[in-house]
């Protein structure tokens, strides 16, 4: 792993997101997620996957619109602690970091708050949005439609789902050193998985995908669309995130980010929750112990008894952020920076060379 | 199965929650939910299964406190979308009913609501008073912390979780013809499960249980804790239920249902949401869909394009009622059948005799 200066990383993600058209403000907030991804060790959504992303289904195919405002659509006067908004396809990140500021505000008041998203443009990795609010002391949530059906129900053959993540962040850092975050995607593998199995000559896990019959199947050639995790547990899960966007006012998933006849949609939602851990105190923990405590004291009995070596959900993101502060940069490899130094080019920023990146060997 | 007039049952169970020392209201709310639960085919978790509860851990062992008045100890002039109540042990399905009630009062106004409650006595089946939220036209969600510590981390080997439930019940009544309800437990299977496997000779799934070694096993002889379903994901999930609870006032989950020492506790928790789908609806349905039919035209699309033997979740309670209606009764196993009538002995109520109860017989 190399070193990358976070102030250079910036500079590059804001050049490119103004090249593209983005506002100040909105470069800015693309800048914010992706250095947030990479110092956490996402390198599933980092600026490669945002820029990407952007190329294929945002900017520059009309499915994000720079410089789009945000509507709040709330009924006058009703349901103070809730807001619907109509993004108008605004970026992701901008329209998700103001949603979940939005969402905090209520919560103060309320104890709880949502936010409800239409005509949103993807947001990439949803356990950044809840990871950021529980560092500052709040209960988060988050779900939405992913950008393509590549899910076949429980039982089903035809994949109809999004791999619809869900993402839950606690405010544990006084308890535990660090937020906990639990985010995953409801399918077993995500699709990208199947062509790193691919690659590597791997098989698949059992009950992670089908193959064009809608028969599961363990090799990744044969692969053609992906299975809930757990059953019918995760297509369950899957289920929520498709009516809850069917509430708000997504449509058909299979249509989602594909060509749509005249009057369908094919933008994707988000939906915020916001708690105050005060909203849920009881105030009568055991043994004296504070909220803080009582959280710390539990998370002791479950990785106690034999258990100590079990992670909890947040850890590797944890780490992640260490070892990147260590380091006092982002982590990237080698292959990442060469992506990175293409972006560098194409957007007239002063050159990338790896050789200018010290090798980063975390202690043993 | 035996047709059970409703209202010999609800007789029943009132009689036997008087017995025991529970007010008329407490007694009514207990025929209520094991009206509710026997009527949708919860084998689980009904009268039988409350009666043995509460022998086991209920008002016999103290756990659960006849005629106990909750509190609200929300702080005065806050979190207006929230209320944090001291169940003092009250009967689970009145604390729960009262909860959800309170609820959906809240979120009409706010849009979304929630109640945490502390000191609780465990309330059988989530999914029952969601569903009947959701009947009602509300988005409702529930969580609590299970009876027993019987579940193995991930990645651990000591049980130090319970089976901890999430329930989620979706208005789409008008749309699909019955509530949407998304409920189980985080272990791949139940304990009951286990005892099952043994009487039946049969083998568990792969991944559902650990051997006193903590080893995974799938013979039920020597299956001595339960694991989470989907690996890391359920194993998440199961620990969501914790820190919610360790942020109400729950104290250890290897201390729960079990004697403490002097300053611990031992109840259970519990954590109600309700969202009033109107505080989601954006407005800007595809083709014109109202909100009810946008979400009718999502579900065939998901259980379209050769999915159409798919089932979803809460199907199989809706059709257990369309046959308890069609026979015009509660549906009761010879068996079941026996073990209320030792019930009705017990306290003094007319006898049931099985003969009495005409065979049903579903049209096929």
């Amino acid at each position: 792993m190399h070193i990358v200066p976070a102030s250079l990383h910036n500079s590059l993600v804001r050049a490119a997101y103004q090249q593209r058209g983005f506002t100040d403000s909105e470069a800015e907030d693309a800048a914010r997620f992706c250095e947030l991804a990479a110092r956490h060790g996402i390198k599933t959504h980092n600026a490669i996957k945002a820029l990407h992303l952007d190329d294929l289904f945002g900017s520059k195919a009309g499915g994000c619109v720079p410089g789009a405002v945000i509507r709040d659509v709330t009924p006058p006067g009703k349901f103070a602690a809730s807001r619907i908004w109509d993004a108008q396809r605004k970026l992701g990140p901008s329209t998700a970091f103001a949603a979940m500021e939005e969402a905090i505000r209520l919560a103060d008041t309320f104890g709880i708050a949502q936010i409800s998203v239409d005509h949103a443009f993807h947001y990439l990795w949803g356990g950044g949005y809840v990871m950021e609010a529980a560092k500052r002391g709040y209960i988060a949530y988050t779900n939405c439609t992913a950008a393509l059906a590549e899910v076949v129900p429980f039982q089903g053959s035809f994949p109809t789902l999004g791999t619809n993540p869900h993402s839950w962040g606690f405010p544990t850092t006084e308890a535990l050193g660090f937020p906990l975050v639990v985010d995953w995607a409801t399918s077993t593998v995500a699709m990208g998985r199947v062509q790193q199995c691919k690659r590597e000559g791997k098989q698949l896990p059992i009950d992670a995908a089908v193959d064009a019959q809608g028969q599961p199947t363990t090799d990744p050639h044969a692969a053609t669309a992906l299975l809930p995790f757990g059953a019918h547990k995760g297509y369950g899960l899957s289920l929520i995130n498709e009516l809850v966007a069917a509430l708000i006012g997504g449509s058909l998933p299979t249509l989602r980010s594909r060509p749509v006849p005249a009057g369908e949609k094919r933008t994707c939602t988000f939906y915020f929750q916001v708690i105050h851990p005060e909203a849920l105190n009881a105030g009568a923990f055991a043994m004296g112990r504070s909220q803080s405590a009582n959280v710390h004291a539990v998370i002791q009995d479950i990785l106690g008894h034999g258990n100590e070596k079990c992670l909890l959900p947040g850890q590797p993101e944890a780490e992640a952020a260490r070892l990147s502060a260590h380091a006092g940069g982002l982590l990237f490899t080698a292959s990442e920076i060469a992506e990175l130094a293409a972006v560098a080019q194409s957007t007239h920023q002063p050159a990338w060379n790896l050789e200018d990146f010290p090798v980063f060997t975390p202690a043993p």
